[in-house]
């Protein structure tokens, strides 16, 4: 049992919970609670910890993981992020993508892909996963300016989507360039000079852009889609929020077809 | 000019701040920076404090308001929750409104009512009343356990509408039993034994139910409705995000008459 907040090994979890840097270096992420713990793919789970306490009286079957470390539970503490830690996480693999992976389920039928534009809040992004896999999205391309979805806070927010929704880091521009010409029609979701989006006729290959919170898309993407769409507002909003003017999207999109 | 942070105005805002008891007794809340103060209605505003480089750089008309407090830079930013206050806030009435001032517009024509069901988190909350407003609902029904909606957080989250969405806090059977009797089909967002949202036919008179973040709507509630409604979901997701199956019910709502 590790017995001090010094140890190595709990120090390295540390510097995975704290750093982007060093979660990109490792290709590494940590996952807490018994939910998300068990729904990694157990190939994926490098190492495992639990709490005294959960060893003891967790009822859990701990038998597929490789390295299971007890902590104590003070020490189990200081690395949980949670006022009343459950007392299991574990440290994953990063899973890899390509972006003909984005597509797999690809036939002839519905593609929806979605496309996100330096959205800048944690529990924003990882809400944008879990909605993208119950709208059907085949997958999720992430500009370079996004929010690291590795951070522990946006792990918990896609409530396991995470480990089953595929997803790339890339430049958006080159990326939607990419997809028009495999033939998908790419819609930019915007404020102005833009259509409501219930007035278009989506093809079943689309994906659709949601910029960031305060400045929505960036030129460079905006003057790159096929169409600029909008969700008309009443009363005097001037905005929705990001994950809200998603999932509006999404499921209006998954209605259709 | 303020210069202490134990000035007893001072210590005043920081008890509105802080303390849902405080704003409860004293009818009062505290919005910070220039859109949400400028978005305020005059009248409800009772006091304005900003900071010494606000007052001097600010560019801002400060005539409309009764009283104006000039705080040191280091005052100001000890009331402040952001790390670069815009160095403006204001002490504001709570708007109080009546079941019948929810459905004010209310004619012939289409009527929306939003039930919230112990809404736990903030942003949730005020995230809730900027898409009922941008989607046209008339008033928002929140019960006893929700969050404050004048909690700091939350009134950011709303983005001003919380000037502009009536609203009331009341148990939810009783109200829903008006509702009902005033002809409106309620309906609650469920996970299990609920219609598709899609298959349903809404009367123009609706409201609808959004439940706890974890729990969903609790049992009494659900009882007392007069469908149950779910969001189908693909892939392996449980559920969405409450603020998500909010947006995605009401503007789907909006958008079919």
């Amino acid at each position: 049992m590790i017995t001090s907040k010094s140890n190595q090994k709990v120090k390295r979890v540390r510097r995975l919970l704290d750093s982007s840097k060093e979660r990109k270096e490792r290709k590494l992420f940590v996952v807490e609670g018994k939910r998300l713990v068990k729904e990694a793919p157990a190939e994926w789970v490098e190492e495992l910890y639990v709490s005294e306490s959960f060893y003891t009286f967790g009822k859990t079957d701990l038998s597929p993981y490789k390295t299971v470390e007890v902590l104590k539970d003070d020490v189990f503490k200081s690395l949980s992020d949670t006022v009343h830690p459950q007392g299991i996480l574990a440290v994953v693999k990063q899973p890899e993508y390509l972006l003909k992976g984005l597509r797999e389920g690809d036939t002839n039928e519905t593609c929806t892909i979605l496309l996100l534009d330096d959205i800048q809040d944690p529990g924003n992004l990882g809400t944008m996963f879990r909605t993208a896999e119950a709208a059907g999205v085949s997958g999720i391309i992430m500009s370079n300016g996004c929010a690291d979805i590795f951070n522990p806070k946006a792990i918990r927010s896609t409530m396991g989507s995470i480990y089953r929704v595929p997803f790339i880091v890339d430049e958006l521009v080159p990326a939607i360039e990419n997809l028009k010409m495999d033939g998908f029609c790419v819609y930019g979701a915007a404020l102005e000079e833009a259509v409501p989006f219930r007035e278009v006729e989506y093809p079943l290959h689309r994906a659709i852009v949601i910029g960031n919170e305060g400045k929505g898309i960036s030129t460079s993407v905006l003057n790159s889609v096929s169409e600029r769409i909008k969700i008309p507002m009443k009363g005097k909003v001037e905005s929705l929020n990001a994950a809200v003017s998603c999932a509006v999207l999404l499921f209006y999109l998954e209605g259709i077809q």
